[in-house]
């Protein structure tokens, strides 16, 4: 997608050195800086401290961390370790374990030589596999929102609301609960965006309101709080969001808080759409709830804030005293009956063991457009 | 309540000058800091500006804001002119409503001389029932508090989640929804609250978090995103919160987000109780959705937040671009069903048009010790 006019991935290698380069997030919306990444510990850190994040282009980042792990060390042991050191670094999103075991498999079957340039190749498919998935998914959802504004006042805009950022910078291009709404952006169909901040971090005011501005689409941040009142109003059309994991079952693990918002569309007669990879299904679980391990993030990110001052510098200016304890759990999981429909790059399906089986034979045949 | 071990009310007059005092709440919890109210428009601007905030004590503040008006001029004119400049301050709110009538009552039964002293009295008087009220909602709510504590492991503390600040700052003294919460603590009785950071204005991390701490109960900061995961697990025994305007059929105007967590613990079994006065009953209106008028706030409140800084200075950083629009919605309704019980200073009734007659009926008989 473009950022002032010009195309960018938010992961990729440099046309002139063969560098692997990312958006460095944590810097947005307040700066926007490129940045390097040479080695396997630098990967690891830039998902740990959440430079990039969202599932699958933590995944794409574990892929290419895996390469230039190899480019260095292409021994066994260096391969364990490798894969170890990116696995420990976000515990939840199930693409980050699907992405190194893909990597893997094709490096350990190749004579160590040859393994930094299999690994990189492999690491390249992934990402180019993501964009299509991801506009595949684009399509996909672009055929509900037709349909859902097809139901109201054409001279209105559909009123989508998301929560975090499930956008392009969540994945290499397009986004998952995004790219919907740039298709339907793109094809001229009037859209209007609510915006939830999404605290502790701040991912929907400082990532997804970005990509918005930049891509011209029009909407709206509100604090995660006012969700709830908008939809009782009248006033949301449809919840788009995405998964960072989602169980054979159809349970969705999502951002601290989606929960409440499914919550509030079920109450509110709201439809509640999660877009997927696919690949981000965990078909191994069934009960979200009980299998799920949600991560716990440091205190810091709900006691500290990053903005900027009316100098125009970024400051960190802390919120409350540390006298007072913090939990900040990451995630949170909506069970399959408060969701409408998944909607996956190849097509969308309810949340069920029937819709999920529906999945596992979708992908046994070629894809078809919507 | 206290502070730093000393007892303090949220408005008083000082004791050698007479002069009116507010604790200055826009600059806690980083600042504590005692502020004069010399005039009207003051008293009026810290209503707006919410240097005090909180149903009560904005009715607390209004009252004693005619008092200063009349002080300086008790012609007709002068008492209409500042009953409208003190209404206006802030739209949802009843108490104020009430509060301004009751000291007009008084005042204009008076000849202009005696005016100032007779809305003085009647400033003081509402003071002092507002703290004798507070302190009957706290002793109500203790003996729900009991009730739910006696029901499980008595080991573990009881817990409490709530919302914004229904402490003792929000009133003149012990607070609504927090007043049950300091009367267990005190009599022994192990409770710790979950407290909502409560975007955009943060009243839970700024406020609650300071009451709770100076007063030394136990309690967890948490964001507003992560009641619902807190109650999927078990782990929050009953929703505390307080109420800014209640509808006759038991609809709650509270805090925007106070609905969200209402539906999360209807759809996990937690009792889900609203500590009220029994003045901001509004009894003219039944459907809170379609009658009560939702304040709509600067978005600045949600774009820019306050902080201290490392190096212990307090600065306003911008937090994403003002190219973003917002909307910043102040308060929701949580519909009467989501109620499990309103807690009066006359007991505790069911969120239904009989529970209210209930309260009518009791408001009529002598107050009775639960």
């Amino acid at each position: 997608m473009r950022i002032a006019g010009r195309p960018y991935r938010s992961i990729w290698l440099d046309a002139a050195t063969g560098q692997l380069q990312i958006i460095d997030q944590t810097l947005l919306p307040h700066r926007f800086e490129v940045r390097a990444i040479s080695d396997v510990a630098a990967a690891a850190e830039a998902i740990r401290t959440m430079r990039i994040r969202g599932a699958p282009l933590i995944g794409a980042m574990a892929a290419h961390g895996l390469a230039l792990a190899l480019a260095e060390d292409p021994s066994d042991s260096n391969l364990e370790r490798a894969s170890e050191e990116l696995s420990a670094t976000r515990p939840t999103a199930v693409n980050l374990r699907w992405s190194i075991d893909r990597v893997v498999a094709v490096a350990a079957a190749l004579p160590p030589p040859n393994r930094a340039a299999g690994a990189l190749a492999e690491a390249i498919a992934i990402c180019d596999e993501d964009v299509a998935t991801c506009e595949a998914i684009g399509d996909q959802g672009l055929a509900i929102l037709r349909e859902l504004s097809d139901k109201r006042d054409p001279k209105e805009p559909l009123q989508i609301l998301t929560h975090c950022n499930a956008g392009w910078l969540a994945t290499v291009d397009w986004g998952t609960a995004l790219a919907p709404v740039y298709k339907a952006h793109d094809a001229g169909l009037a859209v209007h965006v609510w915006v939830d901040e999404t605290r502790p971090r701040n991912q929907g005011a400082s990532l997804t309101a970005f990509e918005l501005r930049e891509h011209g689409v029009p909407h709206t941040v509100v604090v995660d709080n006012a969700g709830g009142h908008l939809m009782q109003r009248g006033r949301v059309d449809v919840v788009l969001v995405g998964s960072d994991r989602t169980t054979a079952a159809g349970d969705v693990c999502n951002k601290i808080g989606t929960y409440l918002k499914a919550l509030a569309a079920r109450d509110n007669e709201v439809p509640f759409y999660v877009a997927l990879p696919i690949s981000s299904i965990d078909w191994t679980i069934e009960d979200g709830l009980r299998e799920i391990p949600i991560e716990e993030r440091d205190g810091a990110e709900v006691r500290e804030i990053s903005g900027k001052t009316s100098a125009g510098r970024v400051e960190t200016v802390s919120l409350f005293p540390a006298e007072s304890p913090v939990e900040n759990p990451a995630f949170d999981v909506t069970p399959s009956e408060y969701v409408t429909g998944l909607v996956t790059e190849r097509g969308c399906f309810e949340a069920t063991p029937e819709g999920l089986q529906g999945i596992r034979e979708a992908v046994r045949r070629p894809p078809q457009t919507p």
